[in-house]
């Protein structure tokens, strides 16, 4: 890990993206979703996808201003087509979207479909959280699973992030895949040479588990028949209910991914303030447990992740050899690199 | 496994909660429910409760008849406290409000406090699959997991279930705790004199895994810290969100637990025909793919449910212990037994 000056790296990343055509607007809210993966630790999310999104930019293959067609606005529903607009720019309208009608309907549902990457989902459920409200945000994926039972990578290991406010504790974010471990965990430690991999992580080309790093072909589901059920789920409402791309057609080069972002105005419910007393003091009532023989601590989802954000808004730490390839890109189009300090 | 006449089982369960007070309509729809368990194979969930439930009747620990005050009833959310009463026909009437909420909304939630046990989830999900609809059924529970890194049991692992409609193949659906298995399985293969248990069920008084049943004290999230962070969003939609128990006030003694039911209308987000055939297809898709080498099958959430269910219509199976308990129940009520076959 390498430290550097978060505002002179959100600069050269805003402007990378203005350079390319996108307005100021959208180019900051795409380099703040980038960059607070990366404060929260999420570095697979975070500015590593500088250059491909850059690079879809200039080839036209992502659309420079954000632009989407509502499909359906019924009640506390909203149905939209992306029209393949950037993925993060979108998600985030969309969750407003949802916000939105739960301030109205007490819940509001927003499905998109034909929208690209949505980078970590925890921005969006977070939004609902600054809100005041309970959020989750889904999406479909490429296929980097197979059904359980089976030996081809069929559906993707789908995220699901969920937020919730408190109101001295951290708030609650759970954000996973229905893997085990990220497709692209393995992918990198295969690039960095290693050769083995923990048992329980993947299975080979016959559908059987292997720890061999070169063996290994996809993503074991978490929970093994209920990974690949809880992900079938998320292929439902982020996907089938709005006839948006599920498998193979949620890759890039078919008919991209697609979102379901759900909000709850706990202000609906009961007294905000209250239940945000009653997220604290089941949070500490967890903490407060017995730590086991082996513990590393108790910790609450999301709660290391909101502890590297707080430690991360002066001064974040990247991947140094995705800091090189940003800058790389920012070099490429005349502008001034970033250096580790 | 013994094979009973379903209608005259079903007879005898029903004469015995009028026995005890309970109303024709509401003993109809508590056999309904447990019976429906045994039918899917979910036979803890299913007669195995009668004994008990006749008892919490007759002791005056449960109400005869099922009564609730509507706390919230805003938009598409209403709240709800069930004043202890059945938790079967509570969430009953609970999941069909939600149902109710989404025909006019697209979405409807509704959180029960102070509720019993509810049995099988997937009976509500599947009410809101029968009216075309995609239903989600959470409950808190009393602990039987630690936190993640604790070493003391703190939290159910509350169940979820979620069911969709299709058109030609079987409905989808999810019923899952956040656990490897049940804390009920454990404590069976206990009474059963077993002396181990498999790798990754449970963890010991210390908070380490073990495979020594006496040792055995909390059973062990599923995927780890994503099972207990689960369950944890669990506690807080079905629970702190409407001021509902969680943890040791889950508790049958305590505040008994708490429902959250949440109805999608299908017809609101596109054509609900169209959507059916979508989900058939992304079925077949699913179960056309190559079988693993070790598969037995490569089978949707919920598929061997209803294959079991089918198969179930006149006669049904039930563990033999099972059918004793009933039977015994049913003489001291004055009523007829019903034989195996």
């Amino acid at each position: 890990m390498v430290r550097v000056d978060y505002r002179k790296l959100f600069d050269m990343v805003e402007q990378c993206y203005e350079k390319v055509g996108v307005s100021e607007e959208e180019a900051k809210l795409i380099t703040t979703i980038q960059l607070q993966a990366d404060q929260r630790g999420v570095h697979s999310h975070g500015i590593a996808a500088l250059g491909r999104y850059v690079g879809l930019f200039e080839r036209g293959e992502m659309k420079k201003a954000e632009e989407h067609e509502v499909l359906e606005d019924r009640g506390a529903v909203e149905v939209w087509d992306a029209l393949r607009s950037n993925g993060m720019v979108t998600a985030a309208r969309a969750m407003q979207a949802a916000i939105d009608k739960a301030k109205q309907y007490g819940v509001g549902a927003v499905g998109v479909k034909h929208a690209n990457h949505l980078g970590a989902g925890a921005y969006y459920s977070l939004m609902a959280k600054d809100q005041g409200m309970i959020g989750v945000a889904l999406s479909t994926g490429g296929p980097t699973m197979a059904p359980w039972g089976g030996a081809e990578k069929a559906i993707g290991n789908n995220p699901l992030a969920m937020s919730v406010p408190a109101n001295e504790v951290y708030p609650l974010t759970l954000d996973m895949a229905q893997s085990v471990v990220a497709y692209g965990r393995v992918m990198n430690l295969k690039k960095q040479g290693e050769k083995e991999i923990p048992a329980g992580w993947g299975l080979d080309r016959n559908g059987l588990p292997t720890t061999d790093i070169n063996e290994f072909y996809s993503v074991m589901p978490t929970g093994a028949y209920k990974g690949f059920g809880s992900s079938l789920m998320i292929d439902v409402l982020a996907g089938l209910l709005i006839e948006g791309g599920v498998g193979a057609k949620a890759d890039d080069d078919a008919e991209g991914c697609s979102f379901f972002m759900l909000a709850f105005d706990v202000a609906h419910f009961t007294d905000p303030e209250a239940f945000r007393e009653r997220v604290d003091d089941r949070v500490r009532e967890l903490k407060a447990v017995r730590p086991a023989a082996n513990s590393r601590g108790i910790f609450m989802p999301g709660e290391i992740e909101e502890i590297k954000h707080a430690a991360s808004l002066e001064k974040v730490e990247v991947i140094p050899e995705n800091l090189q390839d940003a800058n790389d890109v920012a070099i490429r189009l005349g502008l001034q690199p970033v250096a580790a300090e």
